[in-house]
């Protein structure tokens, strides 16, 4: 099996080494990865840059290839050009911090997954509850490479991912797996007004996130509650429960 | 009412003037948007350094606030912070180029509208399909605030916002509107290898976008017919048809 692994934090980061780790059970692991960190990109791509690759050494047998551009980018020119095989798995992760509720739309670590979707490949993101950058990924690593294998052969869709999360804590204390939905957390945000050495005024984002824990079996409860969460997503967006709710538009012209 | 403009080709593109132009008879229009093109930015947001604010003249009249940032940090700086009372909407675009399909994904104009959904603003994008910048963006205007007037008194959820898409034919030649599923097209993703002048490789994104049209009402159909495009389109990204196909996963622990 060939697996594309790729991230937002940045090639050179502990979650990218600990999956790679976790992957080579499975097969071979190609990491092409951002030269630095992404995070919150969403879906961005580059269109008016050119792409650099830069071969990185991880380790003395592991090294991967570094880009100058977003996550997504790292899938599309990855599979569409610097592969030889068309992968049979793309993971993106680990990430630093989780990837739950409307926080799906922000992350570059998802949207790396949903573009090796769109490239007609099975895809998988992985996330840590954590922004510590000393806590052990391993725990995660071996639970996402255990659910990876699973995955590659189930019947899920192409055109449906997997987004796992994974709570910080020791293997012993982590509960186990939760298939789970994407909960209702919501952001509140505000802006620190800050003046700069000359005068000039700048705004900072320095906004909460506020997990909705409700009876519902969201991926924000399952990391509460120290369970694995992996929620099957997909992007077919349109609202068809309120397309009626639109029929005074239709036909009108002016 | 009050309205929140913004875009993702920059503060001086001529489709938010034509927009902010045709708004003007539905109430206030506030200008927020990018100080420069953010195309394919996706639902990015700017964390790793701070936004700037800068007062624009459009016209001896009309005036709007510059950021230094993405589509989505408009909304989210303007809605919180800059603006003295919450938007009845939101509006984006009018955007040079169709945002339809999975297009959707890697649009800043559409991640400005979702940006207004998720700080509970009824919100639309518009966009144009051309990338001709003399095309005549009037009559995308007038049918997106003719929408917009509509679409603030309609029973939709919050949670559900609008993605127009129109075609870029004089007034006449636009048959009407159609409310419309999201379509089904696909990339063709090639990059061009170059070799930079200190002989260094380089790759440019230079991928085909092909509609799929089908039988079924969707967004690439309505333009290819001359409708303008209306989509509702949520973000509960759940696939609840397929958590099944991954029961042998629930309760795993390793």
């Amino acid at each position: 099996m060939n697996i594309l692994l790729t991230n937002d934090d940045g090639i050179n980061s502990s979650g990218i080494y600990a999956m790679a780790k976790a992957l080579q059970s499975l097969g071979t692991v190609h990491i092409i990865a951002p030269d630095r960190q992404q995070s919150a990109v969403g879906h961005a791509i580059t269109l008016s840059t050119p792409l650099r690759v830069t071969k990185v050494h991880l380790d003395s047998e592991l090294y991967g290839l570094a880009i100058s551009g977003t996550p997504a980018d790292c899938v599309k020119l990855g599979v569409s050009t610097l592969l030889d095989v068309k992968p049979d798995l793309v993971v993106s992760g680990i990430n630093h911090g989780s990837n739950t509720a409307i926080n799906i739309l922000y992350s570059g670590t998802v949207s790396a997954a949903s573009e090796g979707m769109l490239m007609g490949v099975r895809s998988m993101a992985v996330s840590l509850n954590s922004f510590d950058h000393t806590v052990d990924m391993n725990p995660a690593a071996e639970y996402a490479a255990m659910i990876a294998g699973q995955y590659v052969h189930s019947p899920l869709p192409l055109t449906t991912i997997l987004n796992i999360n994974v709570p910080p804590l020791p293997r012993e204390e982590i509960l186990g797996v939760r298939v789970t939905e994407q909960g209702q957390g919501a952001w509140n945000d505000h802006y620190d007004k800050r003046t700069d050495p000359y005068g000039r005024d700048y705004y900072w984002l320095a906004g909460d996130y506020e997990p909705s824990i409700t009876n519902i079996n969201t991926d924000d409860r399952a990391l509460k509650e120290h369970y694995v969460s992996v929620t099957p997503i997909r992007f077919t967006l349109t609202d068809h429960e309120h397309l009626s709710a639109l029929s005074s538009l239709q036909n009108i012209r002016i």
